[in-house]
């Protein structure tokens, strides 16, 4: 466990990958109210909407009104995503937001001709045309990410040189560009990962581009959430999206597409009882869980919500042992 | 990933585990009903039922007739639970099952007190008796576990060493004896493990006895059951148990006791995926896994009896490059 980080980043997805797949009208205070909920978790960053097409996803469309009701911590991040200069455009104008850009690869061509009706080489047309779109705006660019990076559903495996290749072609996007990066993250997006591919692709990145920081962001719709961050951090991993209480997702759900980030209270409870550091507090996170899921009105899928930290059962235990010495 | 084991050995508790915890009548054939799907999977032992006091646990009041219901599949090994010479004779009369016996010590003290009014000295005594029953009965001894062996929620942690000064006693027990002890399971009972602790307790225990076959009995409570197999597999654990669905307990439920063992079928996934035998069909598992769903009637936790497993999404691309080929 040589490679194993003395502190990880565990960003924030949940109010973002939730309440978009969310069928229920969820209401904007409520959504405001699991943002503010998660600001005093010691969670550094925390996503906060989306700014995307109010027709294709009804449930975003008050998108504006979220990040005007919510009240800003000092020393967290909050972001938003947007697809389009429009989205962009729409987030700068909050002047509430930590506005930064990312450039974005998928691995699968089968995936984007579908999703997005291009191939490869227009995806890597479209990557120069948000690089000038950032430049326009002054957004500072510093991260870019791989979708698609551990299989895909219409293309089957991924394999790790086209991962390389697409780091390579990233990076000379930025060069081209202007743009330094220093955070690249690999998405399992249709959750194809397990232990093995993420030991496989993160080390085959890291050994060709040892000083770039590596971010996953994974899906536990087969249940491989936590034990991929494990051999993610094993790797030398410092950084994860996940989302409070496995939000972005029902669990039950048939349709498969609808499994939800690894959980973030699950994560930071693993990492806590490793000596991991996350800055995060357990306890608060939990109640931001058991927020979300009352938000909602269902059940979702994290575990430690349910099944409690530990650190309660030992401060019990502690009371019993001083309670024996007094007596 | 040098000592990562070519093949696993999953043991299904899910018919024991599940049925012995839920509230709702399950009729005898439907408990039935889930033994024979789950003899049809490949899995090479299957714990059927639990033959305790019909008054202490009034769901497992049927044990004689569900080991008389179900169909022996030639190449599987049928086992049951039992806590005293009543319970073994319970299960020796049926005449159906594989009976193997097995000495077991809890490394909790607190727990121990609580559960079976003992001390750790009188729980050495008993299993002293343990060992005399199985001499009576003639039935051979090949196993041991520790109970509590990563931490408990009336004791806190529990010291490697103390795990280790168990697995010393059992021996010195086992020998006594005049038994041989091949396989020592490490029970999770509270789940308070996590990947670092596993790779603590059993590298610890490893190192002491290179040549004993290590069984992990992880309890999922936390979300750390698939996390805990991997990282004990990394440790040269072979041997797990599971429960098909998740089977044991119910994720909803605000008793934190009241979560499953680590899923059969997410386990076989991984396992797959990583190219590590099991023996076991995914797809057959996944179809007893979605009959235990049915048969208690709510959601059960298993995460690829609903993401599905990727062995169909394969099969569907690679069918489309074969259409695109022809055409």
């Amino acid at each position: 466990m040589s490679d194993m980080p003395k502190r990880v980043r565990i960003l924030e997805e949940g109010p973002r990958e939730g309440f978009q797949i969310e069928k229920g009208p969820i209401t904007t205070a409520r959504k405001i109210e699991l943002v503010d909920s998660l600001s005093q978790t010691g969670l550094e960053q925390i996503q906060v909407t989306s700014f995307v097409s109010p027709q294709a996803v009804p449930q975003m469309a008050d998108a504006l009104e979220v990040v005007n009701g919510f009240t800003r911590k000092p020393g967290v991040r909050y972001t938003a995503l947007w697809l389009n200069d429009k989205g962009l455009e729409r987030a700068l104008a909050t002047q509430k937001l930590d506005i930064r850009g990312s450039l974005s690869l998928t691995a699968s061509e089968k995936f984007l001709l579908r999703n997005q009706k291009r191939t490869l080489a227009e995806n890597v047309n479209a990557v120069r045309s948000i690089i000038g779109m950032y430049k326009h705006y002054n957004v500072t660019v510093d991260r870019a990410s791989i979708m698609a990076a551990f299989g895909c559903n219409f293309e089957g495996e991924i394999s790790t040189e086209r991962v390389l290749d697409m780091v390579r072609q990233l990076f000379e996007l930025a060069e081209e560009g202007g743009v330094t990066l220093k955070t690249l993250s690999l998405a399992d997006t249709m959750a194809w990962a397990t232990p093995g591919s993420i030991k496989r692709v993160v080390g085959a990145v890291r050994e060709r581009y040892p000083d770039l920081e590596l971010s996953l962001h994974l899906h536990d719709t087969r249940g491989m959430g936590v034990a991929n961050a494990y051999a993610g951090m094993q790797m030398g991993v410092t950084t994860f999206d996940a989302a409070v209480a496995g939000l972005g997702g029902c669990p039950f759900a048939a349709h498969a597409a609808a499994a939800g980030n690894v959980c973030t209270e699950d994560l930071v409870f693993m990492c806590q009882e490793m000596g991991i550091e996350t800055g995060v507090d357990l306890e608060k996170l939990i109640e931001s869980a058991l927020l979300a899921e009352d938000i909602v009105g269902h059940p979702l899928p994290g575990s430690v919500m349910k099944g409690g930290s530990l650190a309660k059962l030992r401060a019990k235990v502690a009371q019993q042992v001083q309670a024996q010495r007094a007596a």
